[in-house]
């Protein structure tokens, strides 16, 4: 009988990841300004940049640890399509020439080569102000006042110079120079870190009744997690092939950028991740079943080869 | 004695002004990021960018507007600040070489001239979000989350594409193209017309007590202030001098772009923002003495020379 339950419970996760980022599409489908609507060419780049690609971890991230601190998935559509925008906004801004200057992006042009440089600027920066009104208004969600407000400021905090924006322009500013394992750590737990984190406790701010303790520890498996994803990241740069991994690689070293395995190695990166892998698991403990979605989507970001 | 009272409102209303300049200032530099934080570079060009010039056009509306609706201008230094914010990404952005492709703003170099058009970028950016931050966390707002869930919501909605970026979308495409008046209309109310609405209407949320047709009253002066506005702008970019404006004229036809002055003339300019100055002059009517500041600017805005 145990048995059956955990064999049903490993063929499950699957689908239940795969059916958070099905859901996550649609709520971002849903919250997208129509084609039809003026003025529709930016309206199409903020559609472009956003739907149709991408493995959609923050929203499912979001999802998931509504799981486990029991807020329903109808209430967290809402957060979720907006950190996910946000995400959205930064691949835009990132690859843009004057930045990383990319022209391929899950497997298709980027942004600014679809349309143009400053429809690119434009729907990075629609994106960006739309996850706030999304926050502001959207039907499904809480209707606590406070607890919108609070993650209208996890949100903003994540994406700002403390968190999303500030990483980037420590990449920017570490391009051709040495640095040291903490700054780079500093720089992916802003970039990358932040945002994941930020995706999780969106969904604790949907529980006013979780208490603190539970919330210090789905902060400390964000704070592992995010810099985990950051670091295989880095490491599917240098051993991935582009085909599978939908961009072109080797691109951090060409461009002389500092990661997390060209300043440590790749072993230590590497057992880098598995350590955080471990402290995020270990951070779920008090949860039980509740958290087996986290748990099993923090073993996929960790060991997935794209 | 009536004559004397009129005569100090006449002598205490540029005070007034240069009072809420004044203080607009000091509620930006108290919430924009220290310059010895990291990332310092980031940090000095939001600060540049923000700082020190600029007419503070929008928060004085919100302080002016504060007074009309008996809200205390403590109450709206982070709103203020917010605004304006929106208002100097919105710059930094317009400026890229993608866009407009400006060396000077205010008589100074363009953000991405001062620093380099990836900080820019990220400076904008990171305005942006800073101002739904200061509106989720700062201490002297009031302390209603429904009525900062509300100025969100508004902030949000004047900046997105239904707004501030739809409207520069809209400028975009509209270059060398010949358009319609109610098209250039629709193009300056959400360009820049959204962003003084919602200097006004933050206000009016944040006093609870106001009753709807004088929330009504103040949306239909924002909304005539807003589009007078900016056919001044146009006006004064058509005659005005580079000395007094603190930017290149004749910059728009050089540009080909289609202006109000550009496409009714500009007799037909200036009679309809004397006309909108006259319909915001006369949506305030209800308000009384306390709505002086407002008819105060709405005659500095719409007779400036620069």
């Amino acid at each position: 009988m145990t048995e059956s339950v955990a064999a049903m419970d490993r063929a499950s996760a699957p689908d239940r990841l795969s059916a958070y980022q099905a859901r996550a599409e649609q709520a971002l489908e849903a919250r997208l300004p129509a084609l039809t609507a003026t003025p529709a060419r930016l309206h199409a780049a903020m559609r472009y940049a956003t739907l149709g690609a991408g493995k959609r971890i923050r929203p499912v991230l979001c999802y998931l640890a509504g799981d486990a601190v029991g807020v329903a998935a109808s209430e967290l559509d809402g957060p979720a399509a907006a950190v996910e925008m946000i995400h959205a906004y930064s691949l835009v801004h990132d690859d843009l020439p004057a930045m990383d200057d990319d022209d391929l992006r899950r497997g298709r042009p980027t942004t600014h080569r679809a349309f143009d440089e400053a429809t690119a600027i434009l729907a990075g920066d629609a994106l960006q102000v739309l996850a706030f009104e999304v926050l502001a208004t959207d039907p499904g969600m809480t209707r606590d006042p406070a607890a919108r407000m609070e993650m209208v400021r996890i949100l903003a905090r994540a994406s700002g110079t403390a968190g999303m924006a500030g990483g980037q322009a420590l990449d920017l500013a570490a391009v051709g120079r040495r640095i040291t394992v903490a700054e780079v750590e500093d720089m992916h737990r802003r970039k990358t870190g932040a945002l994941i984190e930020a995706s999780i406790m969106m969904a604790a701010a949907s529980q006013p009744a979780l208490p603190s303790p539970r919330r210090d520890a789905l902060q400390r498996y964000g704070a592992a997690l995010g810099l985990a994803f950051q670091i295989v990241d880095d490491l599917l740069d240098v051993e991935g092939d582009a085909a599978t991994v939908g961009k072109p690689v080797r691109a951090d070293a060409a461009a002389d950028k500092p990661t997390f395995p060209a300043i440590a190695g790749i072993a230590a990166a590497r057992s880098r991740a598995f350590a955080l892998r471990d402290q995020a698991i270990a951070a779920l403990a008090a949860f039980g079943p509740d958290a087996d979605g986290l748990r099993e989507v923090t073993h996929y970001i960790v060991e997935r080869r794209q």
